[in-house]
């Protein structure tokens, strides 16, 4: 593996700066050998100023650069799943199935792009006998909005990340893409950096539509505060995004922030279904959340029932299984420890835990006690569980209110369930982007219907979507064209 | 004319607060009789929060509705009209006109309704037998983002006002409306909230859905920081507007805030459209510059030509035509106050002017002149106007590339131009929201096409327009639905 450790600035390498930092081992500690240079606030500037006057790419040539770049991806063959499995101990199989999702969404938009996707034109004809004046002719169509500034995340060191979800739908809106590789898989990023640039070369564009820089927070803000920039995408945590919702609200010219913030992604168990697979909803809870290491924004956090036997059959049934769960590491030091500190605030508010010696934590509140302490609605990024004991279907529609936005929502329920779903369901999908029934929120599809991204703190503009082919509006904007001449 | 001063609450009427005001007669600076009180804190609080839980309007009563509040302010007659005339000093014709604008608004809003305007739904089909795992269908919808803060502006007291695009767009998305009634035409204002009053009793739908405040910024940023708000649109000046954005994005659950913030519409003069029907042009340009006293958004305050003798005649044709205006007043003294301001901007740096005596003001300078004072190109809101004179079609394109954000944009010219046409074009539509060849910008048409709202500073975001149908989709935001039982 044969790694520069570069940042990669319009179509070259370049290290200018003198902070480096290297790449972990997550499962080990080990410090690995490549040391990656910080870009330099002159590095970040030069990238957005170069995307800035980039030659626009052609509806073909975008779709045939993603394409390509979904060729190349694949073409690094098991070099990129054996580094992102040492920089993320994520387990091969999922590394495999991530990779095939990542190329599988690049394909998807340049599919899409065939078919008209973000092409959408209005046309108000003219009205030349229109009275008291004539009615020009009006033809609404969409424009790139400019250089997009893309924040890999920690969780997903390919569908989430350099050539993720964010850099493939800016690239088919024709944005140029500016992406802030994470810090925890420095490795993988420069290995899909390489492979954009490939395809790049390949199909003939103007390589400077595309940089990928190294760095940490301070990096991050230099990027966000580029004056060629307009427009920012970013998935991480609630803290890190409303910071980049800052910093981009101040600049002189303020721009718009897609930030997908996590979410604790209530579960709502209605007692027929409970009764009558209680096994198998907990099998598929314990699931859903000890997968990936619990460490996706759709983790189902949450899960409300109402007191029965069925419901301690369930909390019975969940605990065993997480009990048997053999956890894989997880993303980072780091990570583990903030992990570590939300079971605390767990343990102070809802404790004593259910769960032991596995790793996987699960606890059980009365509704009472989820009401009054708001740390137990704060997202706890990992395998912990929180179950929410109502003693009425009143009151878990009272819990239901006290949600902020969410990601997702689920309902588990049989037909018996139906009335008391009707009145939950209202609530739900006031504060959810995605309403799941009879299945678990982990495992966002990628397709032309997902709504990845939900009210306030679940984003930070709901009305847009992070995952799927409509992921390409947040970067384009209407222009209006009025009476154009047919000779132009 | 019997008005109340009161506030419109839900419902109700209300005056719980001892600050009040009154209207000023625009023309004259005489002070109008009744008290207006202006809303106290607990009284926004309360119509944002009885917003929140009124009962969601279906589609047909939502189109009900727009059509119920047109006819009930057609059905006040002149006795609006009168008062608007009062409070403005704009012409009675205008005012017709504009009322004409503001009920047509409102039906367009409701016959969309009825065409599916908003409803789009996006379906994956569901896959069972896919592998390794089926896919659930889902189905992309859209639901109202919830209680949205109306800012009526100042210059369009009947169609960017209490029932104007914003208020029926907000109200076709199915979002309670909660007007800030703009304090120059507070009379105005109450006679429109009377006619929505009937029109909500009429239908009968929930009247929490409708409230309308009096009072200054202060009772505007009390309405923005109001917990039960989810959106705010904003129709006026850079300044206000993003006072509103910082206190959005500071509220402990920030919400969208679209702010149409005004622009300068720079209008492109290509020289052989110039040397063709340079009189023609003149008298468009005066007509469009003063045109409701220059007190648009789309106002054309900048003019950019080629220095030639078709350019020198130009000049001195607006000059003349701008002499002959007959000006009316203009909306308030404050308001012109701030013109006159601004006029002592364009003295210092551009002047001295070319007009004298009518009131309309022009400028001529050079594109080096233009370049170099950042002052000459803010928004100077009123009959004023800037020539700038370039030196060859480089220099042209080079001042086309100083723009910030614009609303419009303008380019005049005939079929030898278009080669510099192409040129200018894609440095145009990088600035601007709406595209006009061979018109003039002032006169928004209301249709499907229409974009109004362009790069900041123009508006705080370029994705979504204030006027027309597309206005709708400030107020709705998806959600994606997964695998809902059919029992549901």
């Amino acid at each position: 593996m044969n790694l520069s450790g570069q940042n990669f600035i319009a179509g070259n390498e370049s290290a200018l700066g003198q902070n480096s930092f290297h790449a972990v081992a997550a499962a080990t500690g080990e410090i690995l050998p490549t040391e990656f240079h910080m870009a330099t606030p002159a590095e970040i500037h030069d990238a957005t100023e170069q995307a800035a006057v980039a030659r626009p790419l052609g509806l073909e040539d975008r779709a045939a650069l993603l394409e390509a770049i979904a060729e190349e991806i694949e073409a690094l063959g098991d070099e990129l799943l054996d580094r992102a499995h040492i920089e993320s101990a994520l387990p091969l199989p999922r590394l495999t199935g991530e990779r095939g999702r990542t190329c599988g969404q690049l394909r998807l938009f340049a599919t899409s792009l065939r078919s008209g996707l973000g092409q959408e034109v209005i046309t108000d004809a003219a009205l030349p006998d229109r009275q008291p004046v004539p009615r020009p002719e009006i033809r609404r169509v969409l424009v790139p909005i400019g250089p997009v500034a893309v924040f890999g995340a920690s969780n997903f060191p390919l569908a989430f990340s350099v050539a993720g979800g964010d850099t493939a739908s800016a690239l088919a809106s024709g944005c140029p893409v500016i992406v802030k590789a994470h810090p925890l898989h420095p490795g993988t990023s420069e290995l899909v950096a390489r492979a954009i640039y490939r395809a790049i070369a390949r199909v003939g564009v103007d390589a400077r539509i595309f940089s990928m820089v190294h760095g940490a927070a301070e990096t991050g803000a230099t990027l966000a505060e580029s004056p060629d920039l307009r427009a920012i995408a970013f998935t991480g945590s609630l803290k890190a995004g409303m910071a980049l919702v800052k910093t981009s609200q101040n600049r002189p010219t303020p721009i718009p922030v897609f930030a997908e913030m996590g979410s604790i992604n209530p579960v709502f168990l209605l007692p027929n279904a409970l009764a009558a697979r209680g096994e198998a909803l907990a099998a598929g809870y314990a699931e859903s959340l000890t997968m990936g290491v619990g460490q996706f924004c759709t983790n189902p956090g949450v899960i409300i029932g109402i007191a029965s036997p069925a419901l301690d059959e369930f909390t019975k049934a969940v605990t065993m299984k997480l009990n048997a769960v053999n956890l894989a590491p997880m993303l980072s030091g780091a990570i583990k420890s903030n992990f570590e500190a939300g079971v605390e605030t767990l343990l102070a508010s809802a404790g004593p835990e259910l769960t032991s010696g596995s790793g996987c934590r699960f606890f059980r509140v009365t509704a009472t006690e989820f009401a009054k302490h708001h740390a137990l609605r704060e997202e706890c990024f990992g395998p912990a569980g929180l179950l929410v004991e109502c003693q009425s279907e009143e009151e878990l529609l009272e819990v239901a209110e006290i949600f902020e936005g969410q990601l997702t929502v689920t309902i588990q329920l049989d037909a018996a369930d139906a009335d008391l779903a009707r009145r939950l369901r209202p609530i739900a999908t006031g504060f959810a982007g995605r309403v799941v029934y009879n299945g678990f929120p982990t495992g966002v599809e990628v397709g032309h219907a997902m709504q990845h991204g939900g009210p306030f703190p679940a984003s930070s503009d709901s009305r847009f979507t992070s995952v799927g082919t409509q992921a390409i509006y947040r970067f384009l904007r209407p222009v209006a064209i009025q009476n154009e001449p047919s000779y132009l």
